[in-house]
């Protein structure tokens, strides 16, 4: 007996060591009609762990339509499934948004190499998206490596037939990692604008990440006001090739960089955006909209980016339904078409908006991958703002603690306006850098609790905003 | 100019939109001890995410070593990596602590499996720590299914001859994952006592784990005070298993399962906590813990559990010296033997503690998995308590919001004392029990900068514990 009892105070103190005791919220500090929010919100996401449906949809789209850049076939099976979905799930109605979009196609994989010291490196690129082809026996150059688009402004006419390497490195102090990738992304975009100008023969650029590997980081450039003559190719460069191709410049700088792609945009294609709503008990006139892009680059499947986005908000409008929330004004979910490579489905949703005198009163967007859960990011007026962040006790004990000043999301934010009240949510980010337009941004990398708690975040902000925003007097933005 | 105007118009637009502001503690609202505090942790987060050394201590860890069972081979050699580690990183001096550990071996991978309508099912299944083997040709018996202990002790010698299979799954609604596991674990620990006892033929036990897939999950058992002649086999089944056979139980109540395990237990074993301080500049006698357990269960490379917690340990070293943070008091890394199925480790350090007279004053430990940081669990008296949470306005621009009280860890709460703080770190639990005890739990799973803002976060608190615990009376508990 001895032994048992030692074993069970044993087990009995790892167990109080190791767990951690549920924090709920402390009903104490709350009003009568906060308890009652609480409570509906401990049911949003008991729904959600027992009974969530965004994972599986989310392997549904990942792995029997899988990548879908705008103007692809599967972008076209995208939307076909989206509405499908949609219908099943039982919104009020839905309909598609017709849309014309960017067709770019990758054509075949790209191929780069380089000879140092007798022997061949293989380099892992990809063309970034709107980039023109190589000719088809590749183009082969010296390269100037720059950190900036001011360095490489200031080469002027030096780079001729040269290719420009951008290698400036995300800055992995910064805690958040998309501010990190706000600090880069301008080398991708305009890199290959500023170097065909100058006549360089094409741009690497390092890709986005905050990792070093092998896996070439896509996205999309452009070449702004260039007259069509002066386009030169442009590709993401891993960022380990990136940090070997730069030690091997120091010690040659003469070496010779090949690459290869046969990329080119094709005439507008059609698409859709798609939509559903649960209309409004109250005043349906007023509107919510809930939504992530249905596009996605091509490498992968789109899982982070951003299938779990467009998931999460249809378990949005789904767990409403499963537990019986009547939201006063109308939910409408939208999966964006182009977010990607021209957000012409959020202009075109913007714009019918407005032909149609609809009164969006606020938004959501889930676009920053499916990890676990750490706040909104708002973007309202002062007032609607203290609101929303005095929502940060019925939150926190679901891991909420971020609810500060910020912008909402690409697709909702042409809806910006005094009286629009917009929130991006915002997951953890520090994985998100390691799959984004990449072939790693699979269904793997999801986890099916993560997920699913950033559905009822959701679930919950849209819950509090339909009941308190504008309660007493629905404004007309 | 127009488009590029336009595009360039877009990209700040996205990037203000997809971004998110670094929140750095606002200064204005602390006090100048505060600002100097607020600096050095920052140098602690700069200087482990441009120059961390933890990642790569890990991947030697769990790829050159592998998993780690108290006993084994392995487990030698982790000792030895472990002071080889501590010497190279310039601790002040590092020794080994003797101690005996159980020596468990699991013998040959274990099979189970069962036959309904005609057609065998092959069941994932692995034996617990500590169970003895079946006999060589297995044990086949019909299933009965519990759902918790006191429901097995209720049928009482019902299941003489029988197999009894512990079903009973976690909570999926605790948002704190280790919550779930508290709460199902004792089927594990103690369901072969009670079936041995009344003369059952074993027990298999469904996976502590949220996921329902394919992996089985090991983890410590004990038979209490049964005589050996009483001492049944033990298992663990697939979560996914464990679902697929209650269905078929109820289909066929009279199914008869088979398993097949060859594990034993060895007469114990010699080992060694590993040690290594940095001896306090102005009261050395003064102690403060940080730790991890060294060993780690056989089947996977003991990646999260606790290779992350024992390389973020060192790593807290690693930072003040490399930042040349000379603490006031002596910081101790330990290496602790034998947490998964013993605590002998534990135990010895606690006791040759007292033997030497040693004034520890406080402890840190990382036995959680190295996700991404949420805060740390704190078990010390309401003086320091109230302390330590002061600090949130440090801590929390680094997502460090959960400063609870609550337990520490089981290798240093031996060190318990009205006096002593201790504390767990406490980083997200939503992937922990996808991979804990399994064959999954695998380098590949850990993140670089997840476990590396870990590693800050700890540095960072011990950094403030140092300075402003018992800043003026040194407190011998």
């Amino acid at each position: 007996m001895r032994k048992l009892s030692l074993l069970l105070l044993l087990t009995i103190l790892w167990i109080s060591c190791n767990q951690k005791q549920e924090k709920t919220t402390n009903l104490k500090s709350l009003s009568s009609e906060e308890k009652v929010d609480s409570t509906k919100i401990k049911t949003l996401f008991n729904s959600v762990l027992t009974e969530g449906k965004s994972y599986e949809w989310l392997r549904d789209l990942t792995k029997n339509v899988g990548g879908r850049l705008s103007g692809s076939t599967e972008a076209a099976k995208a939307v076909e499934w989206g509405e499908k979905l949609m219908k099943e799930v039982g919104l009020d109605s839905v309909w598609l948004q017709p849309v014309m979009v960017p067709h770019w196609v990758r054509g075949e994989k790209e191929i780069a190499n380089y000879t140092i010291n007798r022997k061949q490196k293989n380099v892992p690129i990809c063309a970034l998206g709107f980039s023109v082809a190589t000719p088809s026996s590749g183009v082969s150059a010296e390269v100037i490596e720059v950190k900036s688009l001011e360095e490489a402004e200031a080469l002027g006419t030096k780079m001729k037939g040269k290719i420009v390497f951008f290698n400036r490195p995300f800055d992995n102090t910064l805690i958040h990692t998309f501010k990190a990738y706000g600090g880069c992304v301008d080398q991708r975009v305009r890199g290959a604008a500023i170097c065909g100008k100058f006549g360089a023969k094409g741009v690497i650029v390092r890709s986005m990440t905050n990792a070093v590997d092998d896996f070439p980081h896509t996205g999309t450039m452009s070449y702004g006001d260039l007259p069509k003559e002066k386009y030169i190719p442009a590709a993401a460069i891993s960022s380990k090739a990136a940090n070997i191709l730069s030690t091997d410049l120091k010690k040659n700088p003469n070496l010779k960089f090949y690459f290869k792609q046969s990329c080119e945009t094709l005439p507008d294609a059609p698409s859709f955006n798609v939509v559903g709503e649960i209309r409004g008990s109250k005043t349906p006139e007023n509107i919510f909209v809930v939504g992530g892009h249905l596009d996605s680059w091509d490498l992968g499947e789109g899982a982070h980016d951003d299938g779990t986005g467009i998931v999460q908000s249809l378990e949005v409008a789904y767990l409403f339904k499963k537990n019986n929330i009547k939201p006063k004004n109308t939910i409408r979910v939208v999966f964006f078409m182009n977010e990607e490579n021209g957000t012409r489905g959020a202009k075109k949703y913007a714009e019918l908006a407005k032909f149609n005198k609809e009164n969006h009163i606020g938004g959501l967007e889930s676009d920053a991958g499916g990890h676990t859960p750490r706040g909104f990011s708002i973007d309202a007026n002062s007032v609607n703002t203290k609101l929303l962040q005095s929502w940060k006790k019925l939150l926190s004990p679901y891991g909420l603690h971020d609810l500060d000043k910020g912008g909402s999301g690409a697709d909702i934010s042409p809806l910006k306006g005094e009286n629009v009240t917009l929130v991006g949510y915002r997951p953890d980010s520090q994985r998100y850098f390691d799959y984004h337009h990449t072939s790693r941004d699979t269904f793997d990398k999801v986890n099916k609790r993560e997920l699913e708690l950033g559905s009822a975040s959701m679930a919950s902000i849209i819950y509090l905003m339909d009941k308190y925003l504008y309660s007493n007097t629905p404004v007309k933005p």
